[in-house]
């Protein structure tokens, strides 16, 4: 199910600067017993994307209205949002009125084992991640560096790679947020050069706070990763998944990890019952 | 004028990876007296870049019969090929299969006013490129940073801007190579962190090995540039555009870049002269 400008359509213009250039950003949001969660998140950081790509920002009660009519007879799903810079000429140069577009899709739940709850395998791809600082942090559409680091690996036993930048710093996951734990200090790398600030990376962030968890922001070196006492990934729909096995080092379901864990479920049920 | 996949056809599915990763690239060619110049380059470069981005190349002979019929009724144009991973599901994972799409489309050449042939006038861009060895030489679909460079200026009298990267190297304009001459030697920089390796590009380091005229390639800082006794660019539409004026400073149309244009012209006027 699709919605294209609020039409129920499929394709899309070939002269459309997202198919053109990747000029354009999106958002992944989790659907949960009918509910977009962290929707009014996900919407800010669409305004403000948009905004750093100067592309207009649409409107959020709009969207927010299409993404409702959406996901009405679905229980659990993943509803998707494109903002593109619309139709332009060929060439870089944007068009003097820029129109974007807005694509809403529904697709199904990824059917994630349970048990990737208490733990997943993760390896650290070859392939590094390059420096952007205008583009860092930004869940844009220029997406070659995760689709070919994501081809690293063709097992299904593992979940996901993490990234190094070119100064060898560990960034995230290809499609995840990484943070680790060493004696109850909570450390996830900073974005400025290069990455994706994930809503429920903020989400642990501002749940850590609260717990008055100490956290670290910085640049890490894949040792760190592996002398952590806990390690866990984060993205909207895989919500936090522990990591049990970094390339062969083994790692505990942490105590600090499960914390998390458990205030992202209580977190998902107040969203039931509030709007009940 | 446009063809998907041989089809005559608009649109491109929403669920295609160019448009929902930027998952492909492109080529830009000049339709020159109803001939495809530098076609063998172009597509070769195209297969090589499907190879480098793990994309199963498309047949050259079909892409150019594609092309043939393409332009048939036209004399000067620019025809685009967009090459992408086709159609997959949500999530940067390649499909088991990969199948292609392929749209090629015809746009009207530039009026680009004769002047520029004399010379043209270009700033440096206040944005940065990125570093990204993975990435660099290949012209793919990922472009978001040539789009936010071409939106640092408005006004028709400057054609072009040059982008330092991260290190503050020279890398590029946001659509063309850049070369500079200082003493009778010709330099341009590598493209190996940055940068798209232009045909135009090879055409001239090509021409200017056949004339015995010395090249360097290497990493060059902003003060090269200004101090260079003569500066042009290049690309597969604009072919090879003096630089007059750079910033503040003022350049001459020197004489090997008018003997690099000139072969440039003569090469066209031979590809007519040999398929009639």
């Amino acid at each position: 199910m699709m919605l294209i400008n609020g039409e129920s359509q499929s394709h899309i213009l070939i002269s459309d600067r997202g198919f053109q250039y990747g000029d354009g950003l999106f958002e992944t949001i989790e659907v949960f017993n009918g509910r977009l969660l962290f929707i009014e998140q996900h919407l800010k950081r669409l305004t403000v994307s948009c905004e750093k790509l100067r592309i207009p920002p649409p409107n959020p009660q709009q969207l927010l209205d299409e993404a409702q009519s959406l996901i009405q007879n679905s229980d659990n799903a993943v509803l998707k949002i494109i903002i593109t810079r619309g139709s332009g000429g060929r060439g870089y140069k944007m068009p003097e009125v820029i129109q974007p577009t807005r694509v809403l899709s529904l697709h199904p739940f990824p059917e994630y084992p349970l048990a990737f709850q208490q733990g997943v395998r993760v390896i650290f791809c070859q392939q590094r991640l390059g420096l952007n600082p205008i583009l860092a942090g930004l869940k844009h559409l220029n997406r070659l560096e995760q689709i070919l680091a994501r081809a690293e690996w063709h097992t299904a036993d593992i979940q996901e790679g993490l990234l190094l930048d070119l100064n060898g710093f560990c960034i995230e996951g290809t499609m995840s947020n990484v943070f680790f734990v060493k004696n109850t200090v909570l450390y996830t790398p900073t974005l400025h050069q290069a990455g994706v600030a994930g809503i429920m990376r903020d989400f642990v962030l501002q749940t850590a706070a609260a717990l008055e968890i100490k956290v670290v922001q910085g640049q890490f070196l894949p040792e760190q990763f592996y002398a952590a006492d806990e390690l866990f990934l984060s993205n909207s729909v895989i919500g936090i998944w522990p990591i049990k096995q970094l390339e062969q080092t083994f790692f505990p379901h942490g105590k600090l990890t499960q914390q998390l864990q458990h205030q992202l479920a209580q977190f998902k049920q107040q969203v039931i019952a509030d709007e009940n």
